[in-house]
């Protein structure tokens, strides 16, 4: 199948002239996710991981990916001819040294400008020049091969009342408004679908797992156009907007629209702005290259935000912890598989109030699957669950309070002396990133080595960042804030500011192991030195003591565990009762030598 | 005196209508240490610190300076009329923005071009600019009115042998233009006395503590010119570089010559070149500015230099211990002060085979005065030590073999709890660093946490880096590699470089605690996940159990104490009898589980 499309690609590629045709991994807004109808590279490779690059000539095919999906995309290309590219690794070439390795002199790049950002676009521009090539960036190739292609989504947008959102659009507008005039522009494009609806308090549904609308916003000094499908906006929505001074026009009139923006200072982020959008406006215009000031205003949640994100988390600790406690319970005496119990945990997370959707696409991985980062069971991979062994589960939900992202690896039955101290390290690893006290101005690139150490000191890795930020009500992945070694620091971590901690590690073949809490950043202690921060924990669920090996453990590590245990104990309990409390209660009981003369 | 010299400074302002002058302290290469010609800064506002800038307008004079020098500035400004500001400190403006405020539309900017380095130069030109102003660098206005100023240093260069450096100097001068032409550059600039003095395997004797010359070298393809003070070298020398195509003109002569260089593609690194050189060949080159290939070079020390550095670590530690032992035992019975323990140390270091020089000014601190990061004893701050608190001892040596920087803390008889308490911390601080294990692109700004947590937890800071690069018989200072926390990251750690790690803590007008050890970056395991790192570390001097509370650290932390405490005692013991020997065994006993009962 994926030969016959390539074969069709080239077929398109040779009537244009076009040498090497550049696929990457999004829609029209640098969505991380994206909608059906987007999904070429997809279509085109047969790999289904959220990241990667395709690459296609007339005589090669290579696909680009990063570290979590390295042994997925090995098992999805195999047969295809198309050659695995594992990002970061020695001596791999990157997408730009291949291109420019393999388009020869006075050859045509293509790919189409409206899925490619625009700092790869100008790159890519300026490697054409060098070759004096010739660029077409016009055509979208893939939908002119893709026949049965699914049409582009339009769903329903619905408002997100103040009590959730904690800030009026009203006011939103004129924070943006404040920000633009300080940078001295008189025009600030939003292409981020998740900027876009929480700066409207609108959300949407045109996007498995993120629950925005696709559109654009273009805002002035007074007032807003929002580009969007025409049938997503009801009357309510559309009046809610116009009170704010904002007029709806369709999606597909945008290109249009911007051909007649002139003369204007725009606030554009070209690193999110799709390649057309930032080619079309820079001839006639003035680019102010920033991030918009909603990807900071987003990323620090409010107080009302806070409240409810709080809450968000109990219920999902609630669901999460009678999952934690019937699988245990039932692994070896019910039936169930990696699919089965992540439909379970599904509807045990549906029962809660306020439930919108799952967060992201359930990791449910067991045995040697838990290896595999971003591994996602289909009916094909799936496996049944023996009571022996790790079983990783990573899910979230949405909630009207809020999003919620976590991972428990849990022991089904017998696990070895290997499984168990590595468990324990990833659990350090967890419990010292969540302890951290730290100096205003740290980035997470400051304290990730805290969750990395336990690991590194054994010769292992894990080849993910050790935690992301976390949008609410939007992408579950949110970029400000990181936990990460390299590449880029990431924002200075900022009260409100709510990030993952997700240490893990992974065996191929074998095993896997990861644990994922989430961190809410507070101010703590001021004084001659700075303003102190410290993390509060948002996530309330026991890790599998069953796992753990105390004596690996410092006294420290050991009181730190107990105190995160006794949190969870406090907080679900009042939730649980009968045989399901006695679970907890004894899931959650002390390691430390404190802890046991208590008892 | 003070505002005598401020006074006749503003009557060369005046005379040549400049409203703003500046007066870094820097000599005509950046070198962080100076010679007293250089003394320009120290000369108008009797701040000695070896950082600060000095701002003199009609009305106003401030000095900025950086946390270590609060302290020691602000006794050695009173009276004086001039305003401290505190670097980094909330609300405290920074030079730039000082002189954004002060100087007015129109008026004259004045600095000595030789004495300020090319990137703030170009700042502050398009700063002039912005305010129509005019700017005058061609003139040292304190010269002008410093009628007993010193000669400039010219003493003698000296060859230092292959048996210590490890690399001759055809094969350092093949390496730096094999980058030239990497780069396409046809000529590069060295204007740093430590990179020349490193490429060109020659030492000189112009700044108190750097064995450096005052020089320049221009290098094409083929040939250098070497501009050093015509006193400077012998016959020996000359013909040594002559060996090696390098000509040697009259220091002088430099600007002169400079005018000449026309149509080249120059590499120079102008965040290390003044400001006079910079704009001078901008006119007629193309620069291409990025750091010589020679700061790598030196920072990755090689096998000679790595066995030599061994062994100037372990006559350190032998002359340290000595200091050590007699220092305890003594206090309280023979009549010591700072300055005299200081001279005492410096002597036992002298006793050392291939011993040169101190490698900086000691810091010997007593009580209050170890919170004083920088301070340096003087007949008027000198005071008697009692047999109680702690004495801060921060010092080094330059040997034949290396360049050795140790900072150790001692108890000189009772302490307070809160004194051992931190004590514990910093000792703490120490050994999370050197035991670090990481993976390869780590930077020091990755690793510094694992330092600064200990102090983190405790609401505690120290206001400096972790820890610098060593230089190899140059600046104990080296710049490319370093571990902090903020600001840039540095170098990543390569296998090679040499870091010192050095956390603290001082509480103003109490005392100060640092234990500084120097590390040396290795190659450890390499697998799947990469290549691993770790530290050897090369001091062996005992950390002061008379301050540890062994029950204030983790098993892991106890065991890392001792592994130390054993490595100390078998490379030092061989060179230390009877009571000193009996004494070094007491020093570096066991205080984990597993030490006590093996005693």
């Amino acid at each position: 199948m994926i030969p016959e499309r390539l074969s069709a690609l080239r077929g398109q590629m040779k009537k244009k002239n076009i040498a090497v045709y550049i696929i990457p991994t999004a829609d029209f807004h640098m969505s991380e996710y994206v909608g059906e109808y987007f999904k070429a590279r997809e279509y085109m490779t047969g790999f289904t991981g959220s990241a990667g690059t395709a690459v296609i000539t007339m005589t090669e095919a290579g696909l680009w990916t990063d570290g979590r999906y390295f042994l997925q995309a090995e098992e999805q290309l195999a047969g295809t001819g198309i050659t695995l590219y594992r990002m970061g690794e020695e001596g791999v070439p990157t997408v730009d040294e291949y291109i420019e390795d393999t388009l020869k002199e006075g050859e045509c790049l293509g790919f189409d400008g409206r899925v490619l950002d625009g700092k790869w676009g100008k790159k890519l521009r300026a490697l054409v020049q060098k070759k004096h090539g010739s660029l077409q960036t016009e055509e979208d190739l893939v939908g002119l091969i893709w026949m049965d292609r699914p049409k582009m989504s339009g769903e329903p947008v619905w408002i997100l009342d103040t009590a959730y959102s904690g800030q009026s659009t009203a006011d939103k507008l004129a924070e943006v408004r404040q920000k633009m005039q300080e940078k001295e522009t008189s025009l600030h494009l939003l292409t981020s679908l998740c900027d876009i609806a929480y700066l409207l308090n609108l959300r949407g549904n045109d996007i498995c797992y993120v629950p925005v609308a696709l559109s654009y916003l273009v805002l002035t000094k007074q007032e807003g156009i929002l580009f969007l499908q025409e049938e997503a906006a009801d009357e309510n929505v559309r009046t809610c907007l116009l009170d704010n001074g904002i007029t709806i026009k369709p999606y597909d009139s945008f290109y249009g629209y911007l051909e007649d923006i002139q003369d204007q200072t725009i606030l554009l982020d070209t690193s999110v702005a799709n390649d057309r959008i930032c080619s079309v406006l820079a001839e006639k215009n003035r680019i102010v290259d920033e991030p918009s000031p909603v990807s900071r205003m987003k990323a620090v949640k409010n107080e009302t935000e806070l409240a409810n994100i709080r809450k968000a988390h109990v219920k999902d600790a609630v669901a999460m912890c009678r999952f934690m406690y019937r699988l245990k319970k039932n692994v070896g005496k019910v039936p169930m598989t990696e699919l089965s119990v992540s439909e379970y945990l599904t509807g045990l997370r549906a029962d809660m109030d306020g439930f919108l959707e799952p967060s992201f696409e359930t990791i449910s991985g067991y045995a040697e699957h838990g290896a595999i980062v971003h591994y996602a069971a289909t009916a094909e991979t799936d496996v049944p669950l023996k009571p022996e062994g790790f079983l990783l589960v990573d899910s979230g939900g949405h909630y009207l309070e809020g999003t919620t992202d976590i991972t428990r690896t849990f022991a089904l039955g017998k696990l070895t002396r290997e499984m168990k101290e590595l468990y324990t390290r990833v659990c350090r690893a967890n419990l010292n990133l969540m302890n951290a006290k730290f100096l205003y101005g740290c980035t997470g690139k400051n304290l990730d080595i805290l969750a990395r150490e336990p690991l590194w000191e054994a010769g292992l890795e894990y080849r993910h960042g050790t935690g992301h930020g976390v949008g609410y009500i939007l992408n579950v992945h949110e970029g400000t804030n990181a936990f990460r070694w390299h590449g880029e620091a990431g924002a200075v971590l900022e009260e409100g500011m709510v990030t993952t901690d997700e240490p893990g590690v992974y065996l191929e073949g074998k095993f896997g192991i990861r644990l994922e809490n989430e961190l809410l950043c507070r101010k703590g202690e001021k004084n001659e030195y700075g303003q102190f921060m410290y993390f509060e924990n948002l996530t309330y669920v026991p890790f599998d003591l069953d796992a753990i090996l105390p004596e690996q453990m410092t006294e420290t590590e050991k009181r730190r565990l107990d105190a995160y245990h006794e949190k969870v104990y406090e907080t679900v309990a009042p939730y649980l009762e009968g045989e399901e409390l006695a679970w907890l209660r004894a899931a959650t009981e002390k390691v430390s030598e404190e802890g046991a003369e208590n008892e």
